[in-house]
């Protein structure tokens, strides 16, 4: 298969189940969004060694939030409802209730709703108000008042939607993965969670050599060592591969952010093929085939 | 005392000991550095609800980083031994290796010396080389090869250096602590770990309602309360006060921050005092006197 | 009138005809783009002293790009077709052509088509393609080939159009001009020429003191002379005053900008008014009442 | 001759003479320092089509602005005198005066001084004043007011000093004139006047086959002409090319941004070469050899 005379592979991302919240952070201007936005969802690449996964869904306009300010909707995801809860309790209690002139609501419908009580912060000085037709506390704080909801909506989502990126070098490589990424940013509901939406270091589970290690360097894909491998997945003339990770609040969702990650990554010159990461389908609830998601 | 025209208050920062790490992350572009840099700094203002505390200190040259290339310095801090190697390795590693063009280097010269051994992730296809008279590992990777020093000076630095702003409306406050924390960026050895380097939420330890929290706000300080608590610190006309907590390698570090933050805070208009935060001198090694500080 | 406890006085923005071209720019990434529309527009704030008007229009995402690349539409305005011409030929080849990796678009249907001819510049190595349905030039180029449209569609639309924003201070006018340009960034068809997007000098035409002046400092909005004009403007506790400046491609478009516009202005703490700039009704064609564009 | 492996033509870049002013911008926060100063050095790659050529110098700490704001330098070149005032008055007067909270001091020493009579824009209600030691006109405007000097120093300094930046492949031809681009902003009293610091579109003088062209594409570099124009400058398996040109104070200050250009260019993968143009050194006064450069 080709897409703008780029190699797609026929195979599938396999991707898993994985609890999804998204909050929507408004703020006096896009910025300040912004800043509570990244912080709260720093340190969250992977539950392999992060304590969740999180990222940037989108930017919100003036229109879309409840406060009629800019704002900007995230996403958490645990695969545990406690880990879950004690997520959104720090990263909103930590990163965006301590943010200059952020404001905090639920932005999931779902069945499923989390507490949490932020609002105990106000030391008895809280008190309940609307914005927007919602129920929130506004919380007194040096800066003026924090206003937050109490409940935010949880649902099962997927994890490990993805794409690779192979190019010539390096710099294509980088290019088409920041290209993704930034189309990806416009899909609702999904998020990318590794730095700047990018995986440097697509990994296979466990270790052939080093038994205590939980994944390692998926050395298939590994350009530098092409003539090292038996079974190289490295094309002759590739020398760079970025990975794209996709989490998503539904299977829809995250085909539609690959289907446009690859749209993007194929406009840019020397990218050579693109693929995805899986497990043969032993490990993943979903098997997303690059043929489907792109209607090839 | 005054600067500017603006009140400083002859009080002090009550700050306290800390285990510091300071990381070297270097990257092909700036950009690519700095999104590796704030993803391995975030979910990272408070101790009391984070894993670390964690910010960027500064950009670095191309002449001041170990492989030529655009830099940013970070630092990583926690009370704990145990809890520092911890995050070195799962901040560094989920968030630093994982980031394209990277490679990372220590930052910090120090006789006690944490091991973050990411070369295993290179599954026995890593070797060693040196890179600017330093050893360190190359791993091959899908990027291709991420470099790496194995070991990362700590020592024990000063958590809790803080200043407050207090000015006539929010947005002039807002601006005021935006300055501080640029100019705060300039100083050698020193982060801002709140969400774009400042705190809306200034607490108190403890609470007065609810005794299951460990810090509250400080309802003293908060505008919104001026006339419904006794002892308030809000002088008349003011209606926004922002902080700026500090954390450095050193007491002198800190202080040259909170100087250069005041100076840059002063300058804007309808900033009305500074102050600074302390537990009447009971639980803080450190007392930072602003006096002191800014030399009146 | 009042908007969100933020009186609306009830006047109008007097504002003029202006031939207006708009021109999509696209590139690898949404970077570049950004940058040439930058160059291209930029010493474009009034035709006072400025060669045009000109700025962003606004970002396009790839489903709107001839070539399915991230995208900036931009607008530039001249009074007359002269000198429009001049400056398309000037700002798109000196700015657009010269810019890393990208490509120049027609942006505006329009009957009046103004030519573009920068294929010159191939030196008869230049031939013609398609691209997006579209017929252009491809330009062997330093860094591989610039693709471009030869004609670019004119059409009269509005210059002029304003909101004047009034705040207890200046960083809350401030705050909310720069909410209000980021508002107007997404009305299609609109731009704030300004730097920033943002008035900080309103003016008055001619002068009282100096005779060989076109404008001069619009004494009765100055804060500062409150106390030392006759007929001031300022409201009692007024200390800052900014301007927004909206040009468009149609009446419609420069009322929708101001009514976005100021409805993000209202929402930052302490604006106090907000009205417009007019000239008795003397000067322009169009009257463009607040009353109206915000249905109150 | 090789630097980091990269090869190094040993060629020289042909220079000429040219008025140079360089202005100092201070604005509330850096944001609004450098949008001001994005907006006056727009419209200003090449005095070819442009009516003047001018960039940001650099961005300049609090301890080194006269009113101890955050700053921006900014430069701007002209050949000519007269040309040279009216740019000086027009960009500075509709694209700094206009823009928000911002100053303007003189950034050049030098024997020659142009008038910059802007206080006539305050109508009689304008003030003599000092700021950090020097006579400033402050006058009243909407947002509160200007200051600014009225003299600016101009000199004779160097244009067109320049590099050729040859790779593999356009994005690694591009991260590696990114690169370039950034370092030599660390030079004071350097330009890199092109959009985002980078020409795409190096040009010949004068046209083979269109005798109205004063520029036509220098077809020896452009890789996709390799095989269709004799003489070609393009090696075996370079497919693009970017240069930067610099304008600069002084031949000293232009020769070492061409270092720091090249030094952060050739860390860049997949840059092949780096090489600089010149007329055979029939048209400039200066040639500045890379060997000596480089100190190679």
């Amino acid at each position: 298969m080709e897409l703008n005379g780029v190699e797609i592979e026929d195979t599938f991302a396999e991707a898993f189940p994985i609890k999804v919240a998204r909050v929507v952070i408004t703020a006096v201007t896009e910025r300040w969004a912004e800043e509570a936005a990244r912080e709260a969802t720093g340190f969250a690449t992977s539950v392999i060694g992060c304590p969740a996964e999180a990222g940037i869904d989108m930017m919100l306009s003036r229109a879309d939030t409840p406060d009629g300010r800019p704002g900007v909707a995230i996403m958490i995801c645990h695969f545990k409802k406690d880990g879950m809860k004690a997520q959104l309790i720090e990263r909103l209690g930590e990163c965006v209730l301590t943010a200059p002139t952020t404001a905090m609501f639920n932005g999931l419908e779902a069945e499923e709703k989390l507490p949490v009580k932020l609002h105990f912060f106000g030391d008895g000085f809280e008190y309940e108000k609307e914005v927007g037709g919602r129920k929130v506390w506004a919380i007194p704080m040096m800066e003026g008042e924090f206003i937050c909801e109490e409940e935010y909506g949880v649902k099962t989502g997927v994890a490990g939607g993805n794409l690779f990126i192979l190019a010539k070098n390096q710099m294509s490589a980088l290019a088409a993965a920041e290209n993704a990424v930034s189309a990806i940013r416009c899909v609702e509901g999904t998020i990318t969670p590794f730095p700047g939406g990018i995986v440097a270091s697509g990994s296979k589970p466990g270790s052939h050599k080093y038994k205590f290690m939980h994944a390692s360097t998926n050395e298939r894909y590994c350009p530098t060592l092409r003539d090292k491998v038996e079974n190289t997945e490295i094309p002759e003339g590739v020398n760079s591969v970025y990975e794209i990770v996709i989490n998503g609040v539904s299977e829809e969702a995250v085909k539609e952010a690959m289907r446009v990650g690859i749209e993007a990554a194929v406009k840019v010159p020397d990218v050579v093929k693109i693929t995805a990461g899986n497990f043969g389908g032993k490990l993943g609830k979903y098997q997303l085939r690059l043929k489907d998601v792109l209607g090839l």
